[in-house]
């Protein structure tokens, strides 16, 4: 590094400094931050949060400092002492599992357990029976063998039915072989797998008699127990560097001919009868994609608090940062203007801060829903739990209602609301000008690691097929006069009942009207569909591109509705004070108007509401709700509550000190700057000196 | 790295190779590939990127292979090396400046002289005098001093009036003192500055007298040319990494009172006398900001390409991705269906190739416009050349109308083309499904490093100030009456000349019709914006969002009316085969009614359209016009004709050996597969090997 001279280090930062001009944000507002977060996250969360930050701070392999500038080698290495620390940190301060996930939100990047933690554990727990959960179950999660989950394929993803890898059943010595035919056949994207698993459950499509009954889990041991190198037939590595995720070891795996025993295939919901040698059917197939079902909850609940990080980063940074004065101020000593005062960049950030919101009580209304139906589920006696991750519903027989309408849901809510959070965070990163570009704001390295979530557990384009195929099946019941059961009914009748009247909502005077109005759309787009398929009998695939939109209207209109509920509910009109809840409600209308001047053709379109409405909407409410919600705009990111060690952005800094940061990292924790380069191009020597200790990691 | 075994190596993709079906794409259309790339380029250079790609392809340096592995350090090294090669080449190889700039474009990757080669040999010949020639551009054209381009700062960026280096002129020995006030007044993303550059040009806020100049431009020498440490009282380093182009050396820079002599101000616009120690102001300050649009001109003249790239790549793997069966078709023996057959992966990529072309016509003819311009500069004798990059044209006093039209031309394209370009990359990436995430797609590290291209030369939301200013002065000339004299004014008085008779365009019937609709609605924003502006005196700062989509749609019309124009010009006309010509008809249509949907609600409030005419063009006429240009996709592609080295991409190999080469840079090329780890937590061994030679770099 250069050593920083003490001139340098006596400068500060000209005109008003950060710390002063934060201060004067929050002096703008009376929002009680601490107050707001509680009923955000429960005090019981904010504790846990700062007690397990506490141990991590204190442990030197969590430091942060080298993040940014680490090689992938590096990276990949620091990810796996920081995974064997958090679990021996786990067993010493007999962490409860939301401890757990509290250190892994705060350390904010993958690690090479993570599979392992989830979807191995699970698979075995749900699909294992107890024998295996003996043999297998046990020692997973006593880590003595490290799992993965192998899915997805080389030549095969969304497309769970098409995978080539086989596990043929062997009937004399009551064997499966599990075999790669074909290199696409070749597992890949696997996380835990590249270097760290040495067991994976493998998804296979079951052979016996040369009949296929489809893909099915099969636990196979990979790697050695004790020198950890591939066991023979079986060919594995890492599939090599990512837009971002690099501290996971994605892997490939291959097998030829690889025999594993017959208690190895997991037996909870089919298996294979060894003395028959026959397929037995699971009992219960209407249950088994409750995990895809939870793991697109989490998603969608998850997806507020990812945006926010890049909210608040971008907010703190643009009250701090001042350049140009206002064009209609004349006397430049006024200064230069805040950033966050130009509607420009109130009309990027804003409606985001409103989003994070909106997806937060989205996300925990989704929760609710899908730990309802689970009660549901167990009241009536099912035994059975979930199953096959990834298979969709074309491949099941829908049993449930309820189910159904769950499945559409998360569906259309995790599509939605994974790209509002990742479009978001680079409309984030964009709004931080320049200094968005390094990776000290923080927000870039977050939103490369975030944008997997946009393809994996249904491919964000993909879903909006199922929540088109739930709507039109709904119109169709509603059209043969079946009674409303739920909410998704209920509007499509609505909307016949009064599509002669036309619609005349109120949208900028009355909240309940704005809700209506997406209702509306949502009801008149499903229609529209409905008409083109069965009617006009256009061809499914001509029809994609409306169902997306279909599916995005849907879901637009669940976030609206869920927003608007959960500030009418009691708990918030009472645990929140007439200011707040105020704000709150501006926040709603931001929301939901700015949406609705996105997509406003659909909504004219439909009649929900007029061109003049739009244009009002626009030109005066948007742009009122600004003004009104600007001077509220850093404490609202204050009560997300990220402590500055989570965020680890120079930009977004509690306490302002946004350029002494920038300079410090640059200045003083920057490798690149222990070289000294030979800068002729005549001489090929490129480096005089080279400080930079590349021979080894630290660790 | 693993070896790997050889019943791996004979295995195959399965179904249909990649080669087959890339075949069967070609034998589909019939679009003379190899003629419709010399119309685009020009046979010259075609045949000039062969022969440059030829003796890259010969030197070791230039191998890509271990590109998308190498950490920042790495990477640089690599980078400096190729720099100092191409350097030796071009003098080896007498290498004209278009064949350099064609061996970067191949190389695509920003190297360590970029800044060097660009902006510091540019301003120290256009604004250095003759003597400052022989002194500091001689030697800088001979690489005997390295240099960059010092203006942006810490706290600066876009407003380059508030940069606060100053340059303060001494009296008593002649001399200026340059000097950095604040931490803030660090210059910062400075090209070529961390580590190479021994000279900078600094933008400096010149001081007589304690008055200040505003920013002027200083030649500094910063290392030692021997030792090549900083020089005494100035701090450099490189910023640290960033989200992309992480192959240069962005640098930061303080001083604390450096002198440098008189002749070190660059004199040729503006200087001081050192025998009154006055200021002596630029004898034509309307001519300064040349540079600046020229820059801007070529980012909208590559934009195309830019961009073309990851369409090319996502074209090419949606034609070899198969995945699922169409739902309408029952026998599952058809096999699974290419990606691009279904309409919502045609719907995101079709409208992005023809944006491909409808923005190669689009900067052609803005780089003939700029050199129009030049020409006609040039014969009104006038001597001045650009000078201050950066300074808007707030700063100066516009003198000459057709100036003020290329400059507004040149903001509100560079914004839409760089904005356009960017988040078509984005789509792209995605478009390709997980595979897209992996580095080996080409698309994420090329969309990477392009990104700051919507920053720089002015922000992408800034510069939209620019174009609505120079819109609502046109808006005000017609007005009052004045005859117009360009295409902004014409379009503005027809306008007013057919609103109260209405628009009743077909848009769908007639190209011409279309691009008139596209005129229209940019005529009615102006006036609109006009009114809100001079009539209801609304605030500068009220006005910004109006006027960004103002911009934005001022900027699509000229693109649409560009695309129009070349496709109805005497060349295209003639050197274009009939069919050809179709088919670029109808990627005109496609990209001109898609972008009407995109921003549909603009059309009707305008009245351009009717509501029926936006569902029509939507449902119908760009469903079929996706089915139209289907079968040409790839050929389409084809004649972008990037070589595969340039590409270096997976997906989107010309040879379509996609899995086979995704699989080989995993197994062969990826170091993390050189490391054996310790999978268990209670052991704080982390690697049990490492064969990765993390030693010493290969150079």
């Amino acid at each position: 590094m250069t050593l920083t001279p003490s001139w340098v280090k006596a400068l500060e930062p000209s005109g008003p400094q950060g710390h002063e001009l934060l201060k004067q944000e929050r002096a703008r507002s009376n929002i009680p931050v601490e107050k707001l977060s509680e009923f955000l996250f429960t005090k019981e969360a904010i504790n846990r949060k700062h007690r397990v930050l506490q141990v991590l701070r204190s442990e030197k392999v969590f430091d942060k400092s080298q993040n940014y500038f680490a090689g992938r080698i590096d990276r990949f290495e620091t990810a796996l002492a920081r995974a064997k620390k958090l679990r021996q940190l786990k067993v010493e301060h007999n962490w409860s599992l939301e401890d757990f996930h509290t250190a892994g939100d705060l350390i904010s990047e993958p690690g090479p357990y993570g599979l392992h933690e989830s979807m191995f554990l699970i698979t075995l727990r749900e699909q294992g029976t107890p024998e295996q959960h003996e043999l297998f179950f046990k020692k997973a999660d006593n880590y003595e063998i490290i799992g993965c989950y192998a899915q997805t394929e080389l030549g095969h993803g969304s497309n769970v039915r098409g995978l080539e890898t086989t596990a043929t059943w062997n009937a004399e010595d009551k064997t499966f072989t599990i075999h790669s035919p074909y290199l696409t056949a070749s597992k890949w994207w696997i996380g835990s797998l590249g270097r760290t698993a040495n067991y994976a459950v493998v998804m296979a499509q079951l052979i016996i008699d040369d009949k296929s009954y489809g893909p099915h889990p099969f636990v196979v041991q990979i790697r050695d127990l004790k020198s950890h190198e591939p066991l023979e037939n079986i060919h594995i590595g890492d599939i090599g560097p990512k837009f971002g995720y690099n501290t996971m070891d994605n892997g490939f795996l291959l097998f030829n001919k690889v025999k594993v025993p017959h208690v190895n295939m997991l037996a909870r919901f089919s298996r294979v009868d060894p003395s028959t040698n026959k397929y037995v059917r699971p009992s219960s197939p209407s249950l088994v994609y409750g995990t895809l079902t939870f793991v697109r909850s989490t998603i969608v609940f998850q997806s507020g608090s990812v945006l926010a990080r890049g909210v608040t980063i971008a907010i703190r940074y643009c009250a701090i940062r001042r350049q140009f004065q206002d064009r209609d101020v004349q006397e430049w000593e006024r200064g230069e203007n805040q950033v966050l005062n130009y509607t420009m960049v109130q009309i990027r950030l804003l409606p985001l801060l409103a989003a994070t919101f909106a997806l937060h009580f989205t996300g925990r209304s989704m929760m609710q829903l899908y730990q309802m139906n689970q009660k549901k589920m167990n009241r009536r006696g099912s035994q059975a739990g979930p199953t096959q991750r990834g298979a969709g519903p074309e491949e099941t027989h829908s049993g449930s209602e309820l189910l159904a309408d769950l499945h559409a849901t998360s569906c259309g809510l995790k599509s939605l609301a994974s790209s509002v959070a990742a479009e978001g965070l680079e409309m984030c990163r964009r709004a931080c000008g320049g200094h968005g570009y390094s990776s000290f704001s923080g927000i870039g390295p977050w939103y490369s690691d975030y944008l997997p979530t946009t393809t994996w557990e249904g491919d964000n384009y993909m879903l909006t097929q199922q929540v088109a195929r739930y709507l039109l099946k709904s119109a169709r019941s509603v059209l043969k006069g079946e009674t409303p059961n739920n909410d998704t009914t209920v509007i499509l009748s609505d909307f016949l009942s009064r599509v002669d009247m036309g619609a005349a909502f109120d949208i900028i005077g009355k909240d309940e009207d704005l809700v209506a109005a997406f209702a509306w759309r949502t009801a008149y787009l499903t229609f529209e569909a409905l008409r083109h398929r069965d009617k006009d009998k256009k061809a499914w695939n001509d029809l994609l591109v409306d169902f997306y939109r279909l599916s995005k209207a849907h879901s637009q209109y669940l976030v609206v509705k869920n927003f608007y509920e959960a500030l009418h509910s009691t708990p918030t009109t009472h645990e929140l004070d007439h200011d707040t809840l105020e704000v709150m409600q501006k926040l709603f209308r931001l929301y939901a108007l700015h949406t609705l001047e996105q997509e406003s053709s659909e909504f004219y379109t439909s009649g929900a509401t007029t061109v003049r409405q739009i244009i009002l909407a626009r030109t005066n409410a948007v742009m009122k709700l600004l003004k009104e919600i600007r001077p509220h705009a850093v404490r609202l990111v204050d009560a997300w509550d990220f402590p500055d060690w989570q965020l680890d952005s120079s930009l977004g800094r509690s306490d302002g000190k946004v350029y002494e940061d920038l300079f410090f990292r640059a200045s003083e924790l920057n490798p690149l700057n222990a070289i000294t380069v030979d800068p002729y191009p005549d001489n090929d020597v490129l480096f005089k000196k080279d400080m930079t200790q590349r021979l080894k990691s630290k660790l």
